[in-house]
C-alpha cells in the first residue's frame, strides 16, 4: 500500500535540547564526526487506494495543521513511497 | 555542510499509541484518506568536512547503538543530504 512520508523538524533558529543531549552523548562516546544533531519527527501515512492530487492536498493540509506546530516546527518534506 | 539523515521507526509488529492517537484525530476531523499513521524519529547529523566511508560507518554504528532502541525500533534509512 502506498505511504506518504511527512518529515517535520524543529525550526533552525530554535534550540533543540534533545538534539543537544544526543550530541553531548556522542562526544562523550568519542564519536567526533558530527558537529550537531537535530531531532525531528517522521510520519508515515498509509493511503487507502491511489495517491492522487486530492490525497496529496489532504496530506499537505494535515502536515501543516495537525502534524506540525508551525510556531516551532517546519514541514521539511512530503514524499510518496510505495 | 553535508548532513546525514537517519530515520528510525517503531517496529511494525508493535503498537504505536502516538500514531493511533493522530489517526483518531484525523478521523474526527473528517480526513479519511489515510488508514494508518505511524510516528518515528528523524535525526539530522551535521558532518564536519567530507562524508567518507569512515563517517558513514560511524553514522551506521550510532544509528544502531545510540539513536535507536533495537528492541522496539528499526533504522529504516540512512542517507546523505548536501
Amino acid at each position: 500500500m502506498p505511504t506518504i512520508v511527512v518529515d517535520v523538524m524543529p525550526k533552525s533558529e530554535l534550540l533543540d535540547p534533545q538534539g543537544k543531549a544526543v550530541s553531548g552523548a556522542l562526544a562523550r562516546l568519542g564519536v567526533e564526526s558530527f558537529s550537531a544533531v537535530r531531532i525531528g519527527k517522521r510520519f508515515e501515512l498509509t493511503v487507502d487506494g491511489e495517491v492522487d492530487e486530492t490525497v496529496l492536498d489532504a496530506a499537505r493540509r494535515i502536515a501543516d495543521e495537525v502534524l506540525s506546530n508551525s510556531v516551532i516546527e517546519d514541514v521539511v518534506g512530503i514524499e510518496v513511497v510505495e
